[in-house]
């Protein structure tokens, strides 16, 4: 009993473009001796389709295509994942997230979703009928427990108890001779092996074998990672496919493994190669060739630009150097050596004439005030306005640089450096990248180490550095991520975790008055527990202080 | 028997302002009679506060917040409604939405919210445990049947019956003297009057009277109406309220009305009102004082004015005329005239000199290159810019005033003339903005008649005009109601409504293609059935053509 597991990756909403990845990849798992073949939740789809899925022909496209599938499969069988209708005759939610087991030209059998996150970027709820039965569904004397996504990881990803269900319990009671789950679980950091040991949990609970086959590659935001793996029924690894990459496997159902789950790979490693698949994916699936940024010889722009070209290779990523009369030449140098060892083109678009005639057009109207941070953000948006000229010109998507300790306190210009088509580190806090900058130049120095090792500044006031204006980074992205990703009070940050109450309380102010630029920034995308954008919702007008 | 509604603007967050708000309400009802006083659904906390429900110490501070408000009130009870946690010991969501029944300085009693609403701009089910069970509350040998929002409203604003429990018929079979509903119920376009049809047929059908009370100002996206009313067992009014205003009424439960409930006032002077309100309530919460738009002359900027004018007054607004090289004379002299007679002082910024520099600058990079629509990006840009440093020098809010017919297809310039804090009307189609200019100039000409019967224009090519570029509005925004507000299919567009093809298709790319766009646009006012943002989730890179 051979399974094939097939790491797809899908484009949401291509239907036929996915229909295609999906036989060739089960073709391939029977050429290679697979009795069944297995592709991730919503295959056929992409995940997540969103309110796509209400568009009145989206359920129906979705089945012809299904069928076209069905048609094409042999006597192995396809799981596939998709979406289909609820029941018109019921009451509830119009629509079921869904596996179909095709074989012999048919659609044989379907299970439905039975959990169905709606917490942090998931909106399940909104679209989906959760499943009311989990049952076995017999095949060639083998009882399959097949369950989607969330159904087997309702525990350890949660706070509490969210689910009255338990779809494993279930159909353990019910007997099954193995648990099948598809899934498209997305990356976030540390979340590989959590799964792993999370797929352990289930094996033992349930004592038989677990098959997990995860999407891979990115859409939108969220960045899934691959990583599918089997264990036996001792919760031993028999099957580990790689992370961020379009691959499959077949693997012999009863065997037994030697060691319990382990994922290849780091924090450092994982994470960098989820913002390379996720910046590939966004600008390939998009339609785009090319991407162009600013490069300002620190750290942001030159961890970016590094993830650029491994991505889309050196010959598809731009550089633009847009100096002011206050750069130092030195973050010139920084920004060519960089563009040097990476191998790709440079262009410089000065901008002080600009920034000059800008301010002198507005001398009349500011008669008799003080330069602030008007004058700073004139010159953030001058250079914003040049970056996506060259974009528009040359069809070339603009990535932005900016970091999540930037982007949770508005240490960034709206319409400024938050330019562009995609944010690619706003969820990556300064001290990560420093982080992954070293990463970068362990194998190669790729990033000058003068943009590494000295201090960090917007550049848009002459001598000044982060250091004058914030607390020290260490100190911020650990307040940061107390009060944004684990939503603590900041009264608890202070009390609990001994940090200065002057120091958090002017974090908690900048984060929450800056939600307004938040939500016009481009999108992110996702490695930590909870990014900005869908995964964190919070009003732009509120008063609530903690 | 007199009931008191208290129809609360709450800010979210806000308790203490919101708790003192409930008191004034509470002891002003009181003198007039009152022995029941209702607020609005979350009166206490602001709806909808989103994901700050789930910081460590949010609903603890509502809950102290509630104990104030019960040590305040006396032998009137006083309904408020508040977040509580869900039962730690059940599985299920952490929190619930529900209404304290405020006496005698203690919470005597409590309901939850039986149906969640998850979908458009609403999210419950991310956050809240439904409650399990409807019963009434006898009260002074009255039986109360409490509920909230959703739960009566759950047949006519969906499409299927989306849910499986009906509470005013658990409520009628097990007994009640009057249904009592605490609402946060935000305003489109005709729904004051569908509200009122569907108390009235839940009126009927329980056969005994309804007491509706819905909040009043706007939070975010979202404005809230008011329009409570109560209607006897008959379904007749018996108290009726005006939108759009924080006030109170109250009235004898038991008299009876001579006619069905008619809400006052038509679609046009709803929308204007939900949008002075909108903005009033965007710009006062969040503390600004003034405000500042960009003056076109154009029909678009002028009803921003108006809408700025009637909700801040006139001394509060600052137009801001940037006319480029292209700018016709009559175009400024529109601009002018429209100042005048809303009495706003203006500025001008010329931007001719900027643009030159920004293009001369980029000469050696575009070298060869013929101008196109990235030459026309830059001067709006540009212009973007200077609104924002004005906006910035003076702390004054930016309005942004494109339509939901260019946010739409994307004729606008992201960082251009989408710049600002708040898109007034971007809810707002090309053609109903010519129905609310003409509905300002009905009282008092204030919008210079050149302005709505010139043809529309973009403002960035010499000599050009929307019609040049785009299909008729009429045309448009009828396509694009089909396709984004009923989700129309583009070929069932076409067949089942007559349009010409190449249209549809056009208009369908457009759309899609500029979800980025949008996704980066400032918060506007939802005034129509799915308004961009919360309401309307779709991904940004897809490829579903239907």
């Amino acid at each position: 009993m051979n399974i094939g597991i097939a790491q797809i990756n899908a484009t949401i909403g291509d239907f036929s473009r996915n229909a295609k990845r999906i036989l060739q990849a089960y073709r391939a798992c029977i050429d290679a001796g697979a009795n069944l073949v297995l592709t991730p939740e919503m295959s056929l789809v992409g995940y997540p389709p969103k309110d796509l899925v209400m568009k009145t022909s989206f359920v129906d496209k979705c089945k012809q295509a299904l069928d076209y599938l069905a048609d094409e499969t042999g006597e192995v069988p396809l799981l596939v994942g998709y979406v289909d209708y609820y029941d018109y005759q019921n009451s509830g939610k119009p629509l079921r997230n869904g596996v179909a087991f095709l074989q012999n030209g048919k659609v044989r059998h379907r299970v439905w979703k039975t959990l169905l996150p709606t917490y942090a970027s998931f909106d399940e709820h909104r679209y989906f009928e959760p499943s009311n039965v989990c049952e076995p569904f017999e095949w060639n004397g083998i009882k399959l427990g097949m369950t989607i996504c969330e159904d087997i990881w309702f525990d350890d990803f949660l706070e509490r108890p969210t689910y009255k269900r338990n779809p494993v319990e279930e159909l353990r009671a019910k007997g099954v001779d193995v648990i099948l789950n598809m899934s498209a679980s997305p990356f976030q950091k540390g979340k590989p092996q959590d799964r792993a040991n999370r797929l352990e949990v289930v094996a033992c609970g349930a004592g038989v074998p677990v098959v997990f086959c995860n999407a891979v590659g990115a859409n939108d935001s969220l960045v899934f990672d691959g990583h599918s793996m089997a264990l036996d029924a001792e919760g031993n690894e028999i099957c580990s496919m790689p992370g961020f990459e379009s691959c499959f496997k077949v693997f012999s159902l009863f065997s037994k493994g030697t060691h319990p789950p382990k994922v290849r790979g780091n924090d450092r490693e994982h994470i960098y190669q989820a913002l390379v698949s996720g910046l590939h994916d966004y600008v390939k699936k998009s339609g785009f060739e090319t991407v162009c940024l600013s490069l300002t010889g620190g750290v942001d722009s030159a961890l970016t630009a590094s993830i650029a070209v491994h991505a889309l290779g050196e010959k598809n990523v731009m550089g633009l150097i847009l100096p002011s009369a206050i750069t130092p030449q030195q973050n010139i140098d920084d920004a060519y050596a960089l563009a040097e060892n990476l191998g790709i083109k440079v262009e410089m678009i000065p901008i002080s004439e600009s920034c000059q005639v800008a301010e002198s057009s507005l001398d009349s109207v500011f008669e008799g005030l003080a330069k602030d941070h008007t004058e700073e953000n004139i010159q953030s948006r001058i250079r914003g306005m040049f970056l996506m000229a060259y974009s528009n010109k040359f069809n070339s998507l603009l990535l932005t640089s900016g970091n999540k300790s930037e982007f949770s306190i508005g240490n960034c210009s709206a319409y400024g450096d938050m330019f562009g088509g995609l944010a690619v580190i706003s969820d990556v806090p300064k001290t990560w990248v420093y982080k992954l900058a070293k990463f970068v130049n362990e194998k190669k120095v790729a990033i000058p180490s003068r943009s590494i090792t000295k201090e960090p500044s917007s550049g848009l006031v002459a001598g000044q550095t982060d250091a004058d204006r914030l607390p020290p980074y260490e100190v911020l992205d650990k307040i940061l991520e107390l009060y944004i990703e684990f939503q603590v009070a900041a009264s608890d940050i202070v009390e609990d975790h001994q940090f200065d109450e002057a120091t958090v309380r002017w974090v908690q102010r900048r984060v929450d008055l800056n939600e307004w630029k938040r939500r016009q920034s481009p999108l992110g995308l996702q490695v930590t527990s909870r990014a900005f954008g869908m995964g964190r919702r919070v009003p732009i007008v509120q008063k609530f202080v903690d």
